[in-house]
C-alpha cells in the first residue's frame, strides 16, 4: 500500500506548510484544520472547523481604511483533549522533551495519526498515541482517540476533554489587524458524559452547536471515575482524574457532534447536535464505517500510477493522493446538498476569506467526470446567487449577470480596492475586479456539466437561465466599432492579473483582451444554442421571465460573427490590443537581482516600475483558450467570426506567451504543463512535478500556511487525466488517447459520463476499458481516433 | 376564461369554509392565509405566512396530559394595510354598511380581489378596492395594492401599513387549550418609506425578517406625506396621513419582502430582507411578473376540460383548477430547493400542525408527470430523514428504517397518543402510529419517480438506500409462522383507521393487513431489483454502509415467495385476518340515527361500541392495491407468492369493500371513483363529483376551515388524469386509453416522462399527440393498447 500516507518521523524541523498540509481532515461539511503537533495545551492546540455556506461580515479598521471582511469562520474547537500528571503543568510538547516522533496522514482511511514518548522535566516518560478523523460517512460526526501509556511512572493522571468557543480566525497573518473574532457564545451544558457549546456567528447569526462526549478505558473496560465540569459561557470542560500505576496505558476516545442552524431536517442545532451524539456508536465502530466511506470515494477517485522507477514517480503517486484528497475534504457528496461553494483555499486556510472565485474551472473537469452531482451542486450555488450577479449588472450600466470577481456569501462583490505589497510596504489600487471572465468561466462551467451528463433537467431548471443572463452580459458589455465594423471590449482585465491597465492611462482595464472577446463569443453561441434545444414552452416562459427581444439575439448572433481579436506577429493573438507595443521584460537581469521573479507585480512595484510597461504575465491568458477549447472548437469560432486558424500560429502562440509567463499563479503551471503533454513532453514533466510541490514544496515565496492552491491541487491531477491519459469528452463519446510520459507506466483510472461508467487501465502495450454500467444500449468511446460502441458489461483489450 | 375564478358576490352569509377556501394565496415558499374579509381593523385581520420547513416544538397542557406540539408557524402579519377617516374609528368591516361585495380569486394569475362600497355611521360612502398576491415567480415577495374612493365626502384620510409579530396559531379550535404563541419577537426598524420586522420561532429558532414598502399614489403620480412610524419590539407600523377631496382616489401599494434564517445564498436574513425589497419593482411590474409565472405553471399543469354540458362540469373546470391551485401553492418549481415536504392541509391550515403523513402516495402521481422535479425535492425531505427512521426502527427493535406515521421537522414520530372525540367528549387511546404502510408508501414514491424520470443518479445517490433500508424494515417485521410455512405481519394498522385492533383483544394492531402484507412483498422484490440495477463498486459501497449480509438478502427473496395472504369468501383478500369474522354493520340503522356516519368511529365511540366489531371500514385499505398497481403486477405478486389471481375475483373484491365504506377520510373517494371509472362509470362520476366537493362543498362534518385536504384534492385531479383520460406509464412508454365520462367531452394537458414532453389532446372521435420534446430518438407511446414510437416535434392523429 504505498503513496498512500504522508509520514514525518523527525519532530524538529518539519517544515511547518508540510506539517499544516498534513493536517487537514475533514469532509467538506466539517472540516478540520489543525496546527496539529505543536502543542495539546488548550490555548495554543487552535484546530478549527469551517462552516459550510457559514461567512461572516465584519467592518475592520485597517490603517485609515475600513474594509469590509468576509471571513469563513472557524467552529469552536473540539480537538481540545489535555492531560496532566498529578498538580503539574497540563501537557505542553514545547516543555518536555521529545523522545521520539511520528506524524501520518493516512489517505486512505481519512485519518490522522501520531506517536510520540516524551520525558518531562521529572523524567518521567510517557508514550502518547493519537488518532483522529472527521466522518466521511457520518458527516455530523467526528472522533479522535488517545492512547497514554505511562511507561516509567505511577500516579493521578487528569484528562480535560473540553470544547472551546474562544477561537479566533488567525490563520492569515496579513489579516491580523482585521478583527479575528466571529464567534458570540450562546451557552454551555453538561449531561453525564456530554458536553455541549452553543455559538453563534456575529453578522451572520449562524448558529453552530457542538456535543461531544468522552470515554476512558483501560485494558478495553470502560472506566467511569467522577468527573468535574467547568461550564463557562463560552468553553466547557470536564476533567477525569484516574490513578495509574506503572506500565498502565489509559484510553480516551472523544466523540463529537456537530450542527448548525442551517442544516437541513433538524429542529434546534444543540438538539440536533446531542441527538447526533447520542446515536453515534464507538469510536471502532465508527472508524470501520469512516473506512469503507473513503473506500468508496477512492474507487470512485483515484489516479492510479505506476511509475517507471520507484523513485521520483513515488512521491508523485502519493502527492496527486493528496490534491484528490484535499478535493475531497472540500467537496465530496456530503456538501451536494449544501449551499457552498469551492473556496480557492479549499477548506484549509482563511486566505481569501473564505470568497468563491473562478478556481472551479480547474476543478470541475476532474468532478464531472468523475461525481457531476458535486459539480451540480456547486452550479445551484451560482444559480441561487444570479439574481444578485443581476443586481450588479444592472448597478454597473450593464445587462444580464455579472457574478463578481470575489464572490460574498450572498453573492456580493467582495474584491478589496487595495492590497498590500509587503515587498515595498504600500497600499496598491487593486482592480482585479474588473476581471469579467469569471463570468464566461461560469458559463463554461454550466455547459460542460451538461455536456457531461446530458442532465436536461438542469440545464432547463437553472443552466438555461445562467447562460442566457450570461450572453446577455457579454452582449452589454461589447461595444461596435463603426469604423472597425467590429465589436469590441474595452475596460476589463483579463486572467493575467499583472496586467490592469495601459503604463499610458488613467483609468484601468484593457481594451479586447483576447480571451475576454472569444469566450464572449462562444458563450453567446451556447445561449442561442440553448434556445434552440428548449421546448417551446419553457423558451417561451425563459424568454418573457427574462424579457429577451429578438432586436436582443439578433445583436447576439451579429456579435457572434463581428467581435474583433486583435493579433500581432504573425497571427498571434495579442493578449489584449496594444500587446505588441509593450517592452519586452529583462528576465535575467531582474532574476540575477531579485532570484525569484514569480511574483513580478511586487518586484516592479518595488523597484518603482510596473508589469502593464512589459510583454510579461503572471499566468497563461491567451493560452487558456487551447486549456478550455480544442483545436477543432476554436477553429470553429475563429471561422464564424472571419479569421483565419492554423496549426503552425497555435504553436507560435503557445511558444509566445509561454516564454513571458513568471507563473505567478499556481494555475499556470497547469495550463502550460497540459497544454505541452503532447508537443514537448520533457517540458511537460518538468512543468507537472513543479506544480505539484506547490504546497508540498517549501518554497519561500508560498502561502500554504495561509492555505492549500485547491485550484492547481485539482489541476495538477488534470494534467495526468487529460494531458498525460488524454482524456476527454467529446459529443456523446468518451476519447481517449493516452501520450504516457517516460515517468509513467501505467495509469488506472475509473470515467462516468452521461450516465455510463468505465474503468480504464492504461499501459503502454495495451489499453483495457470495462464498461462499468451502460446507461443506454451503447457507450461510445473513441480509442486513439478511432470511434467503438461498447456493451454492458463488456471488457475490451486495445492493443497498441 | 371561464373556468378561472372563483367568485363571491354577496358579503353575507358566504360560507365560511368557501371564504377560507378562497384565500389561500401563495407559492410554497411564502404562502398566505387568511380570514380574508371580515375586517381589516390590525387586530381582527388575521392573514398568516407559513414558513417552510420551519415547525416549533412546545410542550403544552391539555387536561392533566403534555402534549409535545409541534405546529408550523404563522409568520408576522404582512397584510395588515388599515385606515380612517380623520380622527374616526379604524376601518372595520362588521361596523359599516355593506352596500357591496364582490371577492374573486383569480387562479390564472394568482391574485386575490376584493371590491366594496361601504357606508359608515356618519354617512360616508368609500369604495375599496383590493389586489394581493405572493410571488410565484419571486418567492421572496409579496404584494398588495388598495384603492380607497371617497365617494360623498372629503377630509383626512390616515393609512396605516403594519407588519405584526403578535400572531398566534388560533385556526384549529380544538388546539386552543395548546400554547398558540410561536414566535418570540427580536427587533424592528424604519427606513423612509420601508419598516422592518424581526422574530424567531421559540423552539426552533428559526429567524423570520420581513421588510415592507408602503406607497400612495394620486392620479398616478406619487405622494409623499410625512409619516409617523411606531415602533415596538414585535410590531411596527406607519401612519400616513393626506387630504382628500369628494371624488379622490388614492392608491396604496404595499411590497414585502420575507426571509428566514435557513435561506440559501443570504447573509443575515434581515439584511436579505431589506436587500430583496430594495431590488424589488413597482407593484404593476411585480403583478406581470407574476402572471407571466402563472402562465408557465398552468401551460405545465392545467386539466383543460371541455363539459358536455355548461352545468355541472362548468363547475367541474373550476373546482380542479382550484386543487391545481393549491397542490402549487404548496409545493412548486419554489419550493424544490427547500427542505420541505407537503403537510396533508397544504399551507392553508393548521391542522395536524404541518406534520407529514402519506398524502404523497396520492399527489405525486399528478407531479411524477408534470414537474418531476417536484417530486425529487419531496423524496429527498424523506431522504434526509433517513437516520431518524433508522434509529426509529432501532427503537422499536426492528431493522432497516421506519418512517413516523406522523413526522416532525426532523422525522421524529408526532402521532398524537391520545385524541378527543368530540361526539362523546372523551380521550380515546390512539393508535395511528402502527400505521406502518407509510413505509411502503414511501418506498413506492421512490421508484415511481425513478420509473417517471429514469433518474439512475437519484436512485444511485439517494433512492436505492432508502428502498433498502425500507425492504429491510418490511423484512424485520415478518415472522415466520413454522405451521403454515409462510410469512406473517402481526400488530399493525393498515390505511383503514377504524380498525386499530380486534374487538377481543387487549393489544391493539391487526394480523396480516392484506395491503401492508402485499406492499411488504412488493417492496422487497424492487429492493432487490436495486441491488441488480447498481454498478457493481456502488453495490458494494451501499451493502458495506448498510452491512447487508446474504443471509438477509436471502431471507428477503424468501418472504417474497411466501409472505401470507389471508383470503375469505370466494378468493376475496381479506383486510386482515378475521375480517371475516367480524359482524355486518347495520348501516341503515346507524344512518337513520345519526344521519352523516362518515366517522363511524365517533358515532360507534358515543354508542359504547367500536369500528373494530364490524366489516365496516372509513376508507380503501385492500382496494390501494387495485389503485396503485396495473392488474398484471398484482398477477405477478400473487403467482410469486403461490397465490390465484383472476380477473372475477378482483370485481367481487372491489364490490365487497366499496359496499363497506363509509368514506370516512377524504382519499377513499379517490380511491373509489379511480377504480370504478371503467366497470361502472356513473358510479365513478358520481363518487368524483362528491370528491371535488370536499372542501368546496359545504358539509357539516367538513373540517376545510382547518385546512384544505390536499390529497384529496390532488386526488380528484388524478382521476381524471389516470380514470378518465387513461394515462399511465408503463415501463418506457406512455399508455394513453381514453374512458371520456359522459359529462366531459374533451380533455387536453400536457405530460413530461423520461425527459419527453407531449401534449395530449383527447377528445370523444379522435386523440392528438404532439411532441414537444423528444428526449432520445423516438418517444414510445401505447394508445388504446397499440405501441406506437413518435419523434421531435411530431404530432399523430389517432381517430377512434
Amino acid at each position: 500500500m504505498s503513496g498512500w500516507s504522508l509520514v514525518f518521523d523527525a519532530y524538529d524541523p518539519p517544515s511547518e506548510k508540510l506539517r499544516e498540509a498534513l493536517c487537514v481532515l475533514g469532509n467538506g461539511y466539517f472540516a478540520t484544520r489543525g496546527a496539529g503537533a505543536e502543542s495539546d495545551a488548550d490555548e495554543v492546540h487552535y484546530p478549527a472547523t469551517y462552516v459550510a455556506g457559514c461567512y461572516n461580515r465584519l467592518g475592520s479598521q485597517v490603517g485609515d481604511r475600513v474594509i469590509e471582511n468576509e471571513d469563513f469562520v472557524n467552529v469552536p474547537n473540539w480537538l481540545s483533549l489535555g492531560f496532566r500528571i498529578g498538580e503539574g503543568p497540563w501537557f505542553d510538547l514545547d516543555q518536555v522533551e521529545v523522545l521520539s516522533f511520528r506524524q501520518e496522514l493516512d489517505m486512505r482511511r481519512g485519518l490522522l495519526l501520531r506517536d510520540l514518548r516524551v520525558r518531562d522535566g521529572e523524567g518521567r516518560v510517557t508514550a502518547i498515541s493519537d488518532e483522529r478523523f472527521v466522518h466521511m460517512g457520518r458527516p455530523h460526526l467526528a472522533a479522535q482517540k488517545r492512547r497514554i501509556l505511562a511507561e516509567n511512572w505511577a500516579g493521578p493522571l487528569t484528562i480535560r476533554s473540553a470544547l472551546d468557543g474562544r477561537v479566533i480566525n488567525g490563520g492569515v497573518a496579513r489579516y491580523s489587524s482585521l478583527n479575528q473574532r466571529h464567534l458570540a457564545p450562546l451557552a454551555t451544558g453538561s449531561d453525564g458524559d456530554t458536553i455541549w457549546l452553543k455559538s453563534e456567528t456575529v453578522q451572520s447569526e449562524v448558529r453552530i452547536a457542538e456535543a461531544a462526549r468522552t470515554r476512558l478505558f483501560r485494558d478495553g473496560r470502560e472506566e467511569t471515575p467522577p468527573r468535574e465540569t467547568t461550564e463557562e459561557l463560552d468553553r466547557v470542560a470536564q476533567d477525569i482524574t484516574l490513578e495509574l500505576g506503572e506500565g498502565d496505558e489509559v484510553v480516551v476516545e472523544k466523540v463529537v457532534a456537530l450542527h448548525t442552524s442551517r442544516d437541513a431536517a433538524i429542529s434546534e442545532c444543540g438538539l440536533a447536535a446531542r441527538n447526533s451524539l447520542a446515536s453515534a456508536g464507538s469510536y471502532d465502530a465508527l472508524l470501520r464505517e469512516q473506512e469503507e466511506a473513503w473506500a468508496y470515494l477512492w474507487d470512485q477517485c483515484d489516479v492510479d500510477i505506476e511509475p517507471d522507477s520507484a523513485t521520483e514517480a513515488g512521491s508523485v503517486q502519493t502527492i496527486l493522493r493528496l490534491h484528490v484528497f484535499h478535493l475531497l475534504q472540500t467537496t465530496s457528496p456530503n456538501s451536494r446538498d449544501l449551499d457552498v461553494g469551492i473556496p480557492p483555499r479549499g477548506l484549509h486556510g482563511e486566505a481569501y476569506r473564505g470568497h468563491i472565485f473562478w478556481d472551479e474551472v480547474f476543478i470541475f473537469p476532474f468532478l464531472n467526470l468523475r461525481m457531476p452531482e458535486i459539480t451540480r451542486g456547486l452550479l445551484l450555488y451560482r444559480y441561487r446567487r444570479l439574481d444578485e450577479a443581476r443586481a450588479a449588472a444592472q448597478a454597473n450600466g450593464l445587462a444580464g449577470a455579472m457574478y463578481p470577481w470575489q464572490s460574498g456569501s450572498d453573492g456580493r462583490e467582495e474584491s478589496q480596492q487595495v492590497h498590500l505589497n509587503p515587498v515595498s510596504g504600500r497600499w496598491i489600487p487593486d482592480n482585479s475586479s474588473l476581471q469579467r471572465h469569471v463570468n464566461a468561466a461560469i458559463a463554461y462551467n454550466t455547459w460542460q456539466y451538461y455536456q457531461a451528463t446530458d442532465d436536461f433537467d438542469f440545464l432547463w431548471s437553472y443552466g438555461a437561465e445562467m447562460l442566457l443572463e450570461l450572453a446577455r452580459f457579454w452582449a452589454s458589455l461589447a461595444t461596435y466599432n463603426e469604423e472597425l465594423g467590429r465589436y469590441e471590449i474595452l475596460g476589463v482585465m483579463g486572467p493575467d492579473e499583472y496586467h490592469d491597465g495601459y503604463p499610458d492611462r488613467d483609468e484601468p482595464g484593457l481594451d479586447n483582451n483576447g480571451y475576454s472577446n472569444v469566450m464572449a463569443v462562444w458563450v453567446i453561441c451556447r445561449a442561442m444554442e440553448v434556445l434552440d434545444i428548449l421546448p417551446a414552452g419553457d423558451r417561451k416562459r425563459l424568454v418573457e421571465k427574462l424579457k429577451l427581444t429578438e432586436e436582443e439575439t439578433a445583436r447576439w448572433d451579429d456579435i457572434s460573427r463581428k467581435m474583433r481579436l486583435v493579433f500581432h506577429g504573425d497571427g498571434i493573438l495579442s493578449q489584449f490590443e496594444g500587446w505588441d507595443k509593450l517592452e519586452e521584460l529583462d528576465w535575467e537581469g531582474l532574476r540575477a537581482r531579485h532570484g525569484d521573479i514569480r511574483r513580478l507585480d511586487r518586484v516592479l512595484e518595488a523597484e518603482g516600475d510596473t508589469p502593464n510597461r512589459y510583454k510579461a504575465s503572471k499566468q497563461a491568458d491567451v493560452l487558456m483558450l487551447y486549456y478550455l477549447f480544442s483545436g477543432e472548437e476554436l477553429r470553429g469560432l475563429y471561422e464564424r467570426l472571419g479569421y483565419p486558424f492554423d496549426e503552425a500560429t497555435v504553436e507560435r502562440t503557445i511558444d509566445h506567451y509561454i516564454a513571458r509567463t513568471s507563473n505567478g499563479s499556481s494555475l499556470s503551471e497547469v495550463v502550460n504543463a497540459s497544454l505541452q503533454a503532447r508537443s514537448d513532453p520533457a517540458a511537460s514533466w518538468r512543468l507537472f512535478c513543479d506544480a505539484l510541490q506547490t504546497d508540498v514544496g517549501d518554497k519561500p515565496s508560498g502561502t500554504t500556511r495561509e492555505g492549500i492552491h485547491l485550484g492547481a491541487m485539482v489541476g495538477s491531477v488534470d494534467i495526468v487525466l487529460r494531458g498525460y491519459a488524454g482524456i476527454e469528452l467529446r459529443g456523446d463519446a468518451l476519447s481517449i488517447d493516452p501520450r504516457l510520459p517516460e515517468a509513467i507506466d501505467r495509469i488506472r483510472l475509473k470515467v462516468r459520463f452521461r450516465g455510463h461508467a468505465l474503468r480504464l487501465d492504461l499501459q503502454r502495450e495495451r489499453l483495457d476499458v470495462a464498461v462499468e454500467r451502460c446507461a443506454g444500449d451503447v457507450v461510445k468511446v473513441s480509442v486513439r481516433g478511432q470511434p467503438h460502441e461498447l456493451t454492458a458489461s463488456q471488457v475490451e483489450v486495445f492493443p497498441n
